[in-house]
């Protein structure tokens, strides 16, 4: 076997361990936790299924491989919670490292494409970065919406703290951000947020 | 909220479901079964990865959602184990089944979509096909081979029952083939593969 492809199959096996990183989040009828490869494949079917109410012209082929490796760093990281004050100080330098450790498994060429692309969407300011950031978002909040806010009460967030999240929706969709704001009112209605 | 997205996201909710669809393989280092979801997030993943190897041009957003949907219907359909002659019977009806229904949450114009992307990979004769299949042979070879073969070995399978299957792999690319080749060749001489 050529080192190339040596080098390929080796990254393709280590981010199986992507399906062990489990986040807060709880799969639809109160189900498991949900983890770091399903959240990506949800996000990347999304992105495809919800393209025609992005803001700007997109390439979905750049948005689809965006949302399935924007988590492949929580291998060394961790998960940090959205609304975990004190996780999100250390996790720039947490995925940092583990940015550098994981994709040096990859051929150089490829090293680089694979860290321009985790960096575009960290980057957060072309259209694809920001639909599939609308994606992080709107998948989450659905899944708990459907769950009647159960994890946001588990957590005990406040609006606040979630509106400030979904903001950046609106840079990426105009039209979700509409659906997001309605679903929270909703929840905050119920007395899911505080 | 209008129709269409009240429809799309029901559509969103519903493949939620396919997180708790269990195969045969087992995720590396000898863990859990593995289910459909994180099965196709790892080929979407692995065909923009190793899209070099394709025999012919292929458009790789398409190849992308089509492994990101592949086992959609699986849903209602159950898994059926590559290598159960029994199940493989009954596979299309079941499976025809639930394309319809699951599908039919969309709106007309992407269920005709869906359905299109979904038949295509079926149909195996596209570029985008071929190489689709050969990432959901390529993807549980590669884990059951960093298993020692366990997968095999468990269920009694034969070098000619993974030869056949594995030949597909070749029309979408001879190079993953010669690995593939080697791989197997290595496990029947361990004795993995009967």
């Amino acid at each position: 076997m050529d080192e190339r492809i040596k080098k390929q199959i080796e990254f393709a096996l280590e981010i199986d361990k992507d399906k062990n990183i489990f986040r807060q989040t709880h799969l639809t009828n109160h189900g498991r936790n949900e983890n770091d490869a399903e959240h990506s494949w949800h996000l990347a079917i999304m992105a495809y299924l919800l393209k025609e109410y992005s803001n700007e012209k997109i390439d979905i082929a750049r948005v689809m491989i965006m949302c399935l490796i924007h988590d492949i760093v929580e291998i060394d990281a961790g998960d940090t919670y959205a609304y975990d004050s004190k996780g999100l100080k250390t996790q720039k330098i947490r995925e940092d490292k583990a940015k550098e450790r994981i994709f040096s498994l990859l051929p150089l060429d490829q090293k680089d494409e694979f860290i321009a692309i985790f960096d575009e969407f960290e980057g957060n300011k072309t259209p694809e970065a920001k639909f599939a950031h609308a994606m992080d978002n709107f998948q989450p909040l659905i899944l708990n919406n459907s769950n009647n806010g159960s994890d946001w009460r588990e957590h005990n967030v406040t609006g606040e703290q979630v509106y400030s999240r979904q903001m950046k929706t609106k840079e990426g969709s105009e039209k979700l951000f509409e659906i997001t704001d309605a679903i929270l009112k909703e929840n905050i209605k119920k007395g899911n947020l505080r």
